[in-house]
């Protein structure tokens, strides 16, 4: 299958007098872009007071953008109710772990458990859907879930809504208790309406309540998609999308994926870079207007998981300095034309610049737009046109699978979160860095699910940190004839999140037996025999199976039985190199360092190369720009 | 107009036995001080319980210390209400951010928009006044609006207060919705009863909200202040001031210095360099015993601005150790004769040391006075000995007019805090890095207000981050021969806090237009091509004026166009000294560097010139010691 | 008297099946360990439900474990009361300095005021004397009070308990308004029932206020624990203790220890090391497997004095890795049976390890213990299995009195706390700095508690930081032939936290008066004469005793008068040793600078010597390994 690639941006006919719409679709067109998203914070103009709709001046708008020859991505207004909303339904307000409502006057103000204010998502999401569902080209539901901590609420509403969902999971106490081990500090319950939301305990609560109210407040959000894609179904045909964002790992991506056809995300590189990475000064700088060189790439990888047969977009695309991040540069000239083709290479089907034109009221005034608020074009302008000039020449590409897969788990990402036993154990960080260490050799990387049932067609497969691994998965690894890398903290855990005995990570085919667990400050990692450090976490294991690198001392870090690898820790850049570059080299991927700022990516018949990095790098014989890439065909 | 120049104290008659008060008052007139502030906290001594009024005490501590030839200020001890009038009033308190009342047990616990506490505040100003009032021969309201964060209060009071200020000024939600741009995230209002106070939203309120909320909370100090003054006014002649702060921005002190005649202010040079500076260690450590070398003359010359017809004093002047601030050091021997003159030299009236006595009780028994708590004198007493001393032959000085002003604005200091864009992007620290940057030239400045009409005998203006010019100031800037230079951030915003179009900055005269912003990391300024950086704060302008200075890559940081210059960044101290040394040389001052530790202060026929550091310095063929400072007629 | 010396560990028979009870019992007594801790957090299966006692699994449980030959020591349940206690009394929850009820889900969910819980703690402490009072071997009292900030709880029922306290002490407001100095900010007060407690102030309280409300908060939990001892002594003569914590000061335990026959701790060296020392990233990484040198030490000592007769215990002494610090590595091989013996030179009866077996469930998971979760022996079992062994041959020891005494004050470390002056100027530091630095020099030390009444025996005493001394420990002072080493901030403070007037120290037969204090910025020191330096805190006195340290200038930092010396400040490490080795040279102690790693502690016939450090180091003419220690006999 072959894929499109096309150009979008993100209106708002609200923002602006009707009288310039017309010319506003028109340059759009001009420009080369095809999709326009409106309508996602629309509803206080769309319905001003309760049950008084005004549909028309959107029915205008998107009949402007229509005869201009732009196809519509409709949102759901669902992520800003209009104030009256909140006269009607006063406790639809999420609630923080302090106990405070999170009030009125910015954005998301909703519980997700408040049914009341479903239905009234519902009702508005049907209303569109039956008004447009024949007009426009696709749809968004609501706008970017978890932006702004907003997964976890601890209202009443969800308070009520956790004892259900633990009643009909569990169906008595005495199995709850059980489960969670509640005898041990007297913690057990007579009744499901005793079990309080795990926030203001005396110290943390059990780590599998914890989890529980994680996997529940995950459940809320696909509950609540659901129910907005099933009123859109029911009138629409357009293919149905969420905008998804960088590293919210707060509920299940791929339970939502599942219920839509397009996975989208909203790509801010300068803004996460700074405001969303552990890396170092020195790191933050030298990226400082490129972004990370990963970051991107990861997520593009990850929604196209999360799509329906790898159907992914970007939503938003920063287009200049954004308002958010602790600090707000400009990006290096180049840029945008830059993160544009390094989505398609990834795969995208479209990259949609935020926004169409810079806002000059309210809280984003200082988010570029494609253009100034003068309506003069700003730097990203130039750039989505050379892109969508380049688009023009490009051949298209084949969807193909790459050489290595890597196993992405939101639950395993909860559990290290309720426990992560050290400072800066963070699941996200440890896929995250195992996902850059193989990017630096230049591989190719598909990201997989944690309930894949087969991995046919890799030859190397990485299963970091996920702390109960699925049946499929399980019978997938075992039936592989790829490498397949597990550790640190395999099947550590219990569904109910207690240590398993026999000891983990009790994976058929490996003698392996995690004695102790131990967790390393920073500046205290243990060294390898051979180079490079363990750092973080580090797991004592007991094993008969071939030792391939240990610590200085001789205790076991990588353990090797056939195709299965353990990896009793946290490898830091050095060692991490070493264990890849080993595994890739025996399945023949012929794995080769790259610069320092230079990242590849592989798809059926090109090869693009990108540098990220703010001078220019020879590489292959060809000086690459700062801000530049090649593409060749191989 | 030639000033006088006194000294005086602060004393707590309550805080004693009525047996020495005699003897203190005749310790003081003998130490040459000629004031004496008294009555701030006494509230529940002259009114132990509602209505059982207690004066008498108050009356012979007064004839006291006036039969001992001092004047006495009288201060209205509205700061500390007492016990009872919680249970008079028990909503009078402010309400914090987090939604807690902010309760009794200290002081400054009642909230400005709480009316019944105003009215018993007016009660007691105007009973005091009524017997005092021909008496006492100055008089002070209240004790330091704003220390302890107690501008702001999210209480009941505050949120009706501000809805009635918001329908005044608005008149229709329908014009208030226009001014925010609250279509942006359908944020529209029906009612202003539907306005909450920007406080506990989901993510960052609207930056037109939140300013709106910082006017109001002003408003209600400058509110609050009048009614006293007016209660004062109704009974007594003598003059009436109010005590000020360092670097407190929330409310507008230019508004309330028109309801009086005397601006004072408290100055505490240690406990702030520790406290309130962004400065390095290396600073902090080399001024821990001074004080920082242009904190104390900034306020000066910002209280001189305040005061009518520029009356200012020090109300309260550190004697030695105080006992708030994260460390609080002894000073230099010969810092308190020190900070007496340079404020003396900025054009004091009078400085007041606080406190006659330490106290040996309560919060602050670690605040060093005058005397000890045995009555022994302690270090400070022999300086104030000294300077009045000195006093004695030195001529009257003339008041004059400094070659430089430079423009403060709170409307421009709020407008930075509810949008900074950038960590450490704050309108004072700008503001003072630029006074610093004209200190270290040994220029004299006058800080002007941003409605000032005319700049008429000034060289050189400096207007930097005004957010929206004032049309008075704005006709004063295009009417003047003087060099101005504007910028960054200058008329960035309508008062509704809108980026305006036609672009920013938008000045007659000058073809400047700011076409993007952007904010840098601390660790990551732009390099200056002549030297130097502009670091944190950067705006890309299109211009066809004189470009004067550059960054590396050439874009435009300064350019300029006949008298007026625009600054499209925030310089670093090498491009800062470059900048006003062109700029001042200009209009012929002869702008000179000092050595690091010398300021000087020019008045109308005296120079002054200080040793802010830890060592002698050799300055102008002379040693001025550590803590030493001269005088010579010019 | 001479120590028995045994093992224990700490069991829950709750976690586990009945019917492994009995091989764990002999696996126990195989081991070589006496006493097993059981039953202090099994209130839910003791009381399922109100009123139905379910006490025979435990009586069956204590059988198991008799008829093993183990002791038992049975613990009191009531630091976790079970979900339906909840139920029962709704207000029992303490509350947090900022209003929230700290709520039902892990441990020690009650506030010490709340009568109502106290009686429910005393019902079932009674039931279970009643049946076990003659059964078991020793009690222990709840569990770790003061663990999770649980001493200050802001409730009702603490606001109502302190005004009653206030109205016992005081009698009179009138009373209580003058001992505080209220008068300072209009503070007075004319009922108790206006009294608040000391949280969410404006800025803040009186430090009496806050010193009161400790005081009070402090002597909550001696009555809640004397109302379980009493009930415990109706029907059992087994000796009770309770298991105290490092570095908890906000309760008197030396007010607690006077109630029970045996004070026992819960020692984990590593994760106090990294979760309440402020020593260097340098001092953390050298120790982070073993433990700072000092603190398991210093807190033997301290426990000598708070138990009846110098009894003590180590009542959970950590195995393996926890879980609760932010980082948690593992010992060093050795260290178990190190920090063991440790104990013994410091004259513990007992060392019982937490815990028996590593519990897979709820909080403590990834907390090692003797055996895995799967049963099988983890590291420190066999270190345990060694010390049994040693056991065997060592010679019993005689209880001795050491040379040195060290005063150690609860009520003076709330005093520094409630006014610090200075960050960084923390009581208990001062004290342990002083500790370390009289170990460092080979000598061993007793404290001993503030109303001490003679000092007989000892050589050296020293009292540091003591805000009041007691009038015992004054005459005791006066009395000694001991040299007697008093502050900095000796009787700094009268009871009620004024400053005394005549001024501090006002000691008989010193000529010292405190005329300022000074805080000092942790980077900016004051360099002493003769080397070294005076940090954080810094007294200038006026004396005409000899001055035996001065700073660079001159001030005096030590002064001496016959066998009293005053200090005027906090010395570092430099400092402090010249200090040290001149006292206790004087009183022929011999002081000898150790190496960095190596402590002694010398019992009446043995020395004990001990390499704290990560590697082997030469000593005495023989190398002791890492983790190793040595015993000669004296």
């Amino acid at each position: 299958m072959s894929l499109t690639r096309t150009l979008g941006t993100c209106y708002y006919p609200e923002h602006w007098p009707e009288d310039i719409w017309a010319e506003d679709a028109a340059r759009m067109a001009d420009l080369g872009l095809i999709w326009v998203r409106i309508g996602e914070f629309a509803w206080s103009r769309l319905e001003p007071t309760p049950g008084d709709l005004h549909f028309d001046w959107l029915d205008r708008a998107i009949d402007t953008l229509s005869n201009a020859g732009l196809k519509v991505v409709l949102g759901t207004p669902t992520a800003t109710p209009p104030r009256w909303m909140l006269d009607r339904h006063p406790d639809m307000l999420a609630v923080d772990p302090e106990g405070h409502p999170r009030r009125f006057g910015s954005r998301r103000h909703y519980c997700f458990s408040r049914d009341a204010y479903r239905d009234e998502a519902v009702r508005i999401t049907r209303l569109l859907a039956q008004r447009f569902g024949r007009k426009v080209h696709a749809w968004q539901t609501d706008n970017e879930y978890g932006c702004h901590d907003t997964i976890y609420s601890y209202s009443d509403a969800a308070r009520r809504g956790f004892r259900d969902w633990l009643a009909q999971k569990y169906q008595s106490t005495g199995a709850l208790n059980h489960a969670w081990g509640n005898i041990f500090w007297s913690m057990d319950y007579d009744s499901f309406d005793q079990v309080d939301l795990p926030n203001l305990t005396v110290t943390e609560p059990n780590p599998a309540h914890a989890l529980e109210f994680r996997r529940f407040s995950s459940d809320q959000v696909a509950r609540f998609n659901g129910a907005q894609v099933a009123a859109i179904r029911a009138h629409s045909d357009a293919p149905i999308s969420h905008n998804y964002m960088g590293r919210i790992v707060e509920f299940d991506h791929f339970t939502t994926g599942r219920q839509m056809e397009i996975a989208t995300w909203d790509s801010y590189p300068l803004g996460v870079l700074e405001d969303r990475l552990e890396d170092s000064a020195e790191h933050k700088r030298r990226y400082a207007r490129q972004g990370d060189p990963d970051f991107q790439a990861f997520h593009h990888d990850l929604y196209r998981a999360v799509g329906e047969n790898g159907r992914w977009w970007v939503m938003e695309q920063q287009p200049g300095p954004v308002n958010w991040a602790p600090h707000n540069p400009a990006p290096l000239p180049g840029m945008v034309r830059f993160w544009t083709w390094e989505a398609f290479a990834h795969g995208a089907e479209c990259v949609a610049y935020f926004r169409w034109r810079q806002v000059p009221f309210a809280q984003e005034q200082y988010h570029a737009g494609l253009l100034r608020p003068d309506s003069v074009e700003a730097e990203g302008f130039a750039e989505a046109a050379q892109v969508a000039c380049e688009l023009k020449d490009m051949p298209r590409v084949e969807r193909s699978q790459a050489p290595v897969a890597l196993v992405f788990d939101y639950d395993s990402a909860w559990s290290w979160a309720v426990q992560p036993q050290g400072e800066g154990c963070d699941y996200f960080r440890l896929v995250f860095e195992l996902y850059r260490g193989l990017r630096k050799l230049g591989l190719s990387i598909d990201i997989i699910p944690p309930d894949t049932a087969s991995v046919d067609g890799y030859s190397l497969v990485l299963v970091p940190g996920v702390t109960t691994l699925s049946k499929p998965l399980k019978a997938a690894i075992a039936a592989t004839n790829a490498q397949v890398v597990l550790g640190p903290r395999t099947n550590a855990k219990t569904h109910s999140f207690s240590i398993p005995v026999p000891l983990p990570p009790a994976i058929p085919g490996l003698d392996v037996t995690v004695s102790r667990v131990e967790t390393l400050r920073h500046d205290m990692p243990l060294a390898a025999e051979n180079g490079g450090n363990v750092k973080l976490w580090f797991e004592q294991i007991k094993t008969s199976d071939e030792i391939i690198e240990t610590t200085e001392n001789g205790a076991p870090i990588l353990v090797k039985s056939g195709h299965l690898s353990y990896l009793a820790g946290w490898p830091d850049e050095v060692l991490l190199e070493r264990i890849l570059i080993r595994a890739a080299s025996i399945v023949g991927l012929n794995p080769q360092p790259l610069p320092r700022d230079i990242r590849v990516r592989n798809t059926g018949k090109t090869r693009f190369t990108f540098n990220h990095g703010p001078m220019p790098v020879e590489f292959g014989g060809q000086i690459i720009p700062a801000a530049g890439l090649l593409w060749t065909r191989t």
